[in-house]
C-alpha cells in the first residue's frame, strides 16, 4: 500500500514538507515533520478536524502552547469559576456570599482570562478560520456578552436580570477535557429530530384528550381539574407524568364509575404506548448514531495515520518508516514514553520482517499505541527469591488464598455477618446507638477481615492483590470499617457515618454467579460515560438553575401558598393542643430557587417527576400561570436527556451481550495482550542510535536492561503488552467485515478526488503541508 | 431433496400408511392420509408438538371434534362465563348479586363442560400422553378442586375464603384462542430467571440503604419514615416507584440540607441505573427468545411439512405431490377454498415444469396458503364500462381526488377545523353547552367532509375506497360526526360523546410525515400482540382482584383510616362554614376491592405507580401490616409485565427499523403479491378432474372462469395472490443466511438419529404414522 508514495529523491530528507517555512537543515526540518506528524496523530484521536491543522510557525508555536495539560487546567479553572461565582451572586448561598464589588471583579477576571485563551486560539487557527468554527464563535459572542454585563453590574452596583448567567456553561462546554460532554450533547442534538416527532403526536393526542376531558368534565362543579381548558390541559400534562394520577380521576370517579375508561383510555395511548414508542425511536436512533460515529472516527484516525506517515517516510525509503523516525514521531507524541516502550510499539507495530513499518502495518498505530510493556517475569510469586522455608510458608499461604474452600469460607461470613446486622439494627428501635461501647461482634468481624487481607496480601503480594477491582474494593471497606471503629472507640460523633458503611461489605457476595460479575463489569465499563452524561445533565441543571433563580427566588416559603390547591403542602402551622405544641409542616417550601444549590435539589425533584406539580403549582400561585411553561419546558429536557441515558444503558448493555454470545470460545477478556520479544543485539543497536543522539537518560535505561539480560544469562527477553478493552476494540469485532467496506469505499472515494500518484517535484518541492491540501476536504 | 423417500411399491396407494386401522380400500385411504396430512399441517402452523398427534381412528374422531370453531367457542365461552361468575359472587357488583345457589349452580354447570371437554381431550390424547402433558395436568387439578369447593359452596350455602377462584383464569389461558396469551406468558416466564437476578441487585441496595437510612436518621425524631428499620424498608421500596419522593425526604432536608445526598445517591443507583439494567437485562433476553421461538417453530413447521409430504406421495410416484392429492389435503386443511384457489395455490407451489410438486416445493406450504387470490383486472377504474359522458365525469373527479392539491386543501380544511375547535372550546367557560343549537361552524365543516367522502366514493370507487385504511378512518369519524349532529339537533343527551369525537378527525394531518406513517403502521402492526400482553395484563389482575376481594373487600371506607399517615385522602367531613356546606373529600376510599370492577380500577391505579402507597398504607392501617406484601408483590408482578411489553415495543419497532434500512430499495410494502397465469386448457382438465370426483359445486365454479374467458377471448387469465406482510415474512428475509444453517444443522440432526432411508418393506407394510415414530422426539 505504501508503495503509491514512491517519490524518490536526495539523501535524508523527508518525503513530504513540514508546516513551517523554516528548513535551516535536513535535521530541523525532521524535527518539524515528526511534531507535525505528532499533531496529526493526536487530531485523530481526538477527532478533531483536520481544518484546524496549524499553517504555519506562529500557528504551530500557539498550537503547542494551547495544548498542553498546563493550558487545559487553565481553561477548565476559569470556566469553573465563572459557574461557581452563582454560588456567590445575589441570590447567593447564605454561607458564601459576597459583596458585589468582589464577585464582579472576579468574573472580569476570569472574563480575561477566557479572551487570552481566546486569542491563542485564534492566532493558532487564523482568523478565516477562526470564524468558520462554530463553537467558538458562539464562545465569542456569549464572552462579549457576559464581559458587558459584568462592567455593567460593576459600574451600577448592583446586579439586575442576569439570565444570559445561563450561558456560562459554554466555557466548561468548550474545555478540552469535556470532549465527552461535548459528543453527547451532539447526541441529544441529534436524537432531536425523531424525538420531536413523537413528542408532537404525544402533545397532540394530550390535546384531543384535554378537549374531551373538558366537554365530558366541566359539567361537574366539583371537578376542579377540568373547568377550563387550560386546567384541562395542564392537569393532563401533568397526567403524563403521572403525577397527579388517582387524584385527577377521583372527582369524576366518585360521580359516575366509568368516567375512569377514559383515563385508562388515555394512560394506555400516552404513557404505556406513545411513551415507550419515544423510547423505541430515540434508541433506534442512538444505535444507528453510535455506529455512525465509530465510523467516522475510525475513517478519520485513518486518515491521520496516512498524514502522518507521509510525513514519515524519506525520498529513499518511501516503503516505509524506520525506527528513527519512529522514535522520533513518539518524542512528540507521548514525551513520557520511555526508550524500550517506543522500541516494543515500534516492533509491535512491525509486522515484515523490513525494518522499515509500512503503511499497512501504521494502521494498526492507535491499537499498538496504548500498550504497557512489562517484561514477562520468569519467577510465578513474589516469594519466589526468598530462602526456602519462607517461602514454603508463603507458598502454603498462597495455595489456602487462592483456594475454594478459603473463598466459600469467606462468603460465609460475609453473609453470617450480613444478617447479623440486619439482626441487629431491627433490634434497635431508634436514637442515641452511637454512644455506647463498640459490641464485640463488630471487632470479631473485623478481625476476620483483617487477617483475610493480611493473608492475601501475603500470599499473593501487594501488587497482585491490589491488582483486583475486587480486592480493591475490599481493602478499602475493610480500611473504613477500621476507620469507624476508631470512630467508635473514641466517640467522633461526626465520623459515626463511616460504621454504616459496613454492609457494604456484602456487595463481594455478588461476585459468585456469573451474570452479576457481567452486570456490574458493564457497569465498571459503563462508568466513565455514565459520569459525562451526568455532567451534560448538570449543564442543563445549571442553566435552568439560573434562570429559576432570577424568577423564581424568594417566592415560596411557608404558608405563601394559601389560596392556591396545594395549600397543604406549603403549610407551616404551630398550634397549642393542650398543654402540646404540634407542628404541621408541608415542607415544601423548602423546594425553592432561593440559592443554586436549594435550586440543584428542586431540580432533581422535579427530575424524577413525583409530585412536581406540587412544586409547579407554589411558585405558579406566587407569580403568574406562565410560570407553568418553565416546569414543563424542563421536563421536557429532562426527559430528553434521561431517554439518552436510558439509551445508552440498553444500547451498551445489548452490545456487550451481542459480543459476549459472538466469542463465547475467547472467555477469558482481561484486555488486549501482545507478546514481543527482544534480543541482546537488538537492545545494543538502540543504544548506538540513543547515542549517536545522546540522550543520556534512553542509554542508561536501555544499557540497564542489557545488564538484566547478563544477570539472567538470557539472550532474549520477552514483554507484555498490556491495555484495557474498550468499547471501539469491541466495535471492531463486531463490524469486522462492514470495516473492511467502509475502507475499500473511503479509499475509492480518496482516489476519485485526488490522485495519490503526485508529481514528484511538488512534494520535494513545496513547503507547504502537501497532505493538508490534498485531504482536508475529505473527512467530516 | 424429495428424492430420499424412494419407496416405489404397488400401484396408486400411498407410500406411508394412515393413522387408522382400517383401510378397507386404497380410495379411504387415500382420505384418511389426507386428513391425517392436514392434521400435521395444522400442528406444524399452530406449533402443536407431534407427540399429541392422533394415533389411531377414536383419538382421530374425538381430535376432530375437539378441533373446531364451535367446540372452541364453547371452550372460549365457559371460560369467560366461569370469571365472569366473580361479577355476581360475594362481594359482587351491586346490580348483578346474584344468589348464592344460582351463581354456584351456574359454576358448577360450566366446570361439567369444561370436564367433558377434558375427556374428550383424553380420549384424542390416550391416557399416557394426557398425563404427560402439563398445562391439561394442572387444569384438571384445578379443575378438580373449583369442583370440590362450588359443591362445598353449594352444600353450605355460604362463600368461604375462595382465593382459589384466581386460578379460574387457567381455563381461559388453555382455550385455543389464547394461543397468543400462552405465548406472552411462556415468554415473561422464561425472561424471569434474569429479570429476578437484577430484583436480587434492586433488593439488595435497597436493604442497604434502608440500614444506612435507619442509622442516619433515626435519631430526627420528627421523621416517621425511619424511625424503624421496618418502616424504613418499607419507604424506601416505595421510594422505589418514586411515589413518596419529595416527601420521604422533606423531614431531614429540613433538619440537614446534605441529606438530599443520600436520596441522590439512592435514587440514581436505584431507579436510574438498576432499574435501566433490569430492561436491559430483559430486552435482551427477550431478542434472544424471540430469534430462538422464530427458529423452533420454522424447523418445527419444517418438519410437519416432511410428515405431510410423506403421506401424499404415491408408491409410484414418490418425487412429488399430484393436484388429486394436494387437492385433497386442501379439502382437510382449509375446507372453505375454491376449486380455483386450490389450483392457484398449487400452480404458486409448483416451481417445476413437472405435474408434481417436489418436497422442496412444498417446503413453502405455509407461504403460499394464505394467499388470497384474484383475477387481474384488465379495467383500470369502477366506471371504465360506463357511456363516455359518465365515464369522463367519473375520470374528473378521480383526478381531482388523486391530485395533490386535494389533498392538501382538505389537510388545510381539518388544521383550520382542528384551529377552530381549539379556540371555540377556550371561549366556552363550561357547563351547558350541549343543549345550545347546533353552531353553523360544526354544520360547514362536516359538509365539506361529507363533499370529500363522496367524492372519493365516487372518483375512486366505494372498493377502492374502503381498502385503504386510512379512508375507513376517515369515513367513521364522519360518520360519527353526522350521528353527533344528530345527537345535537334532536336534543339526545346520552349521544353527546359523540360530538367530542370530531377532533379525532385531526389525526389525519399525521398522514403528512413519513415517520408518523411509518410508526402508525408500526403502531397497527403491534396491535394484536399488544392486545394479547394486554390480556395478559388482565389475567395477573383477575387473579390479584379474587385475592384483594376475599382479604380486603369492605376495609376501606370514608374516614377509615383517621389513625394511619394517609388519614387526610381518605376524610370525607362536611362541614358548615357561615351558611355554606362544604365537602372535604379524600375520595381514596373508594379506590377499593368491594367488587371486581373496583379491585380492576384500584389494581390499574397500582399499576400507573403514583401514590400507590395511599392506598396501600390505607388497606395496611385497616388489616396488618402483611398487607404489604400483597401490594408489594403486585408492584414486581406488573413490572415485570410491563417491562415485557417496553421490550416488546423496543424490540419490534427496532426490528423494523432495521428491516426497513436493509431493504430501502424496495419501498413499497403492501403485503407479499404472487403473480400466476393460468390457461383454459388447464382449467378444463381440472374440471374433468372433478367431474370424476363429482364436485358439483366446484365443477360449476371453474365452468365460469371458462365463460369469462371465452367472453374476453382470452386463452388464459393472470391471478393475484395477495396476503399482507407478517412478522414471519420480515424474519426470514431478516435472517436469510442463518435460516440456511439451521435448516443445514436440522437435517444432519435429524439424518443422524433416524436415517431417511428405511426400509421399503416398513413403509409399505407398517400402518403406524411412519414418520410419527421417526420425528417425534426430533422437535421441541
Amino acid at each position: 500500500d505504501g508503495g503509491s508514495y514512491d517519490v524518490i529523491n536526495d539523501a535524508s530528507s523527508p518525503a513530504a514538507g513540514d508546516c513551517c517555512a523554516q528548513q535551516s537543515s535536513a535535521r530541523h526540518n525532521w524535527e518539524m515533520n515528526y511534531q507535525e506528524a505528532a499533531i496529526y496523530l493526536q487530531e485523530g484521536e481526538n477527532n478533531d478536524k483536520f481544518f484546524t491543522h496549524p499553517k504555519n510557525a506562529k500557528a504551530l508555536a500557539a498550537y503547542l502552547f494551547a495544548h498542553n495539560h498546563l493550558f487545559y487546567l487553565m481553561e477548565l479553572s476559569t470556566a469553573l469559576l465563572l459557574l461557581l461565582l452563582s454560588l456567590c451572586e445575589a441570590p447567593a448561598v447564605p454561607m458564601l456570599r459576597l459583596g458585589i464589588f468582589v464577585h464582579a471583579t472576579l468574573e472580569l477576571f476570569a472574563l480575561i482570562v477566557v479572551v487570552f485563551e481566546l486569542s491563542m486560539k485564534m492566532r493558532w487557527l487564523g482568523f478565516q478560520t477562526f470564524i468558520r468554527h462554530k463553537r467558538t464563535m458562539v464562545k465569542t459572542c456569549v464572552l462579549f456578552v457576559q464581559f458587558i454585563e459584568a462592567i455593567v453590574v460593576l459600574v451600577r452596583q448592583t446586579s439586575h436580570v442576569r439570565i444570559t448567567r445561563a450561558l456560562r456553561c459554554i466555557f466548561l462546554v468548550d474545555c478540552r477535557y469535556c470532549g465527552a460532554v461535548r459528543r453527547n450533547l451532539r447526541q441529544i442534538f441529534q436524537s432531536l429530530p425523531p424525538f420531536i416527532d413523537i413528542l408532537l403526536l404525544l402533545l397532540f393526542f394530550m390535546v384531543i384528550f384535554a378537549i374531551l376531558g373538558f366537554y365530558l368534565f366541566s359539567p361537574n362543579h366539583s371537578d376542579p381539574y377540568f373547568n377550563t381548558l387550560e386546567n384541562s390541559l395542564v392537569n393532563l400534562f401533568v397526567l403524563l407524568t403521572t403525577s397527579n394520577f388517582p387524584d385527577v380521576m377521583m372527582p369524576s370517579y366518585a360521580r359516575n364509575p366509568w368516567s375512569c375508561v377514559f383515563f385508562i383510555v388515555y394512560l394506555s395511548i400516552e404513557l404505556y404506548f406513545i411513551m415507550n414508542l419515544l423510547l423505541a425511536v430515540v434508541f433506534d436512533t442512538f444505535n444507528d448514531i453510535e455506529k455512525r460515529k465509530f465510523k467516522s472516527l475510525l475513517l478519520h484516525k485513518r486518515t491521520a495515520i496516512q498524514h502522518a506517515y507521509r510525513l514519515l517516510i524519506t525520498k529513499q525509503r518511501p516503503s516505509g518508516i524506520s525506527f528513527k523516525h519512529f522514535e522520533g514521531l513518539l518524542r512528540f507524541y507521548k514525551p513520557r514514553m520511555c526508550a524500550r516502550e517506543r522500541y516494543l510499539t515500534f516492533k509491535a507495530l512491525n509486522q515484515s520482517n523490513t525494518p522499515l513499518v509500512s503503511l499497512k502495518d501504521f494502521y494498526n498505530f492507535y491499537e499498538v499505541v496504548g500498550l504497557k510493556w512489562k517484561a514477562k517475569r520468569n519467577r510465578e510469586h513474589w516469594f519466589d527469591d526468598l530462602p526456602r522455608t519462607a517461602f514454603l510458608i508463603f507458598k502454603g499461604i498462597n495455595i489456602l488464598v487462592k483456594s475454594r474452600v478459603f473463598q466459600y469460607t469467606m462468603y460465609t461470613v460475609v453473609a453470617v455477618n450480613g444478617i447479623w446486622i440486619l439482626v441487629e439494627t431491627f433490634m434497635l428501635q431508634g436514637g442515641n446507638f452511637f454512644s455506647r461501647n463498640v459490641p464485640w461482634s463488630y471487632i470479631v468481624f473485623l478481625t476476620i477481615y483483617g487477617v483475610e487481607l493480611l493473608l492475601k496480601t501475603t500470599g499473593l503480594g501487594p501488587v497482585e492483590y491490589l491488582s483486583s477491582g475486587w480486592n480493591l474494593f475490599d481493602f478499602s471497606v475493610t480500611l473504613f470499617a477500621f476507620l469507624g471503629l476508631m470512630a467508635l472507640a473514641f466517640n467522633m460523633e461526626p465520623f459515626y457515618f463511616i460504621v454504616v458503611l459496613r454492609p457494604l461489605q456484602l456487595l463481594r457476595l455478588f461476585k459468585l454467579k456469573k451474570r452479576y460479575r457481567n452486570v456490574l463489569d458493564t457497569m465498571f465499563e459503563l462508568f466513565p460515560r455514565m459520569a459525562s452524561l451526568g455532567l451534560t445533565l448538570l449543564i442543563f441543571y445549571y442553566c435552568f438553575a439560573i434562570v429559576g433563580m432570577e424568577f423564581f427566588a424568594g417566592v415560596v416559603y411557608p404558608n405563601c401558598c394559601n389560596t392556591s390547591t396545594v395549600a397543604d403542602s406549603y403549610r407551616w402551622v404551630n398550634h397549642t393542643v393542650g398543654n402540646k405544641t404540634v407542628v404541621e409542616e408541608g415542607y415544601y417550601y423548602l423546594n425553592n430557587f432561593d440559592n443554586i444549590l436549594n435550586s440543584f435539589v428542586t431540580l432533581f425533584e422535579l427530575t424524577v417527576v413525583n409530585d412536581w406539580y406540587i412544586i409547579m403549582e407554589g411558585v405558579t400561585s406566587q407569580t403568574s400561570h406562565w410560570s407553568r411553561l418553565y416546569f414543563m419546558i424542563f421536563y421536557i429536557v429532562t426527559m430528553v436527556v434521561m431517554t439518552i441515558i436510558v439509551a445508552f444503558i440498553l444500547d451498551a448493555f445489548v452490545f456487550r451481550m451481542n459480543y459476549t454470545r459472538k466469542n463465547q470460545d475467547s472467555e477469558e477478556d482481561n484486555g488486549i495482550v501482545l507478546e514481543k520479544e527482544i534480543s541482546k543485539e537488538e537492545v545494543v543497536g538502540i543504544i548506538e542510535l540513543y547515542k549517536r543522539t545522546s540522550a543520556a537518560t534512553e542509554t542508561a535505561q536501555l544499557q540497564k536492561i542489557v545488564l538484566q539480560m547478563d544477570k539472567y544469562g538470557q539472550m532474549s527477553t520477552l514483554f507484555l503488552g498490556r491495555r484495557s478493552r474498550t468499547k471501539s476494540d469491541l466495535s471492531m469485532k463486531m463490524y469486522e467485515e462492514e470495516i473492511q467496506e467502509w475502507y475499500e469505499e473511503h479509499s475509492r472515494k480518496e482516489e476519485s478526488q485526488t490522485p495519490l500518484q503526485e508529481p514528484a517535484s511538488a512534494s520535494s518541492g513545496s513547503l507547504k503541508p502537501l497532505s493538508l491540501r490534498q485531504r482536508s476536504q475529505t473527512v467530516i
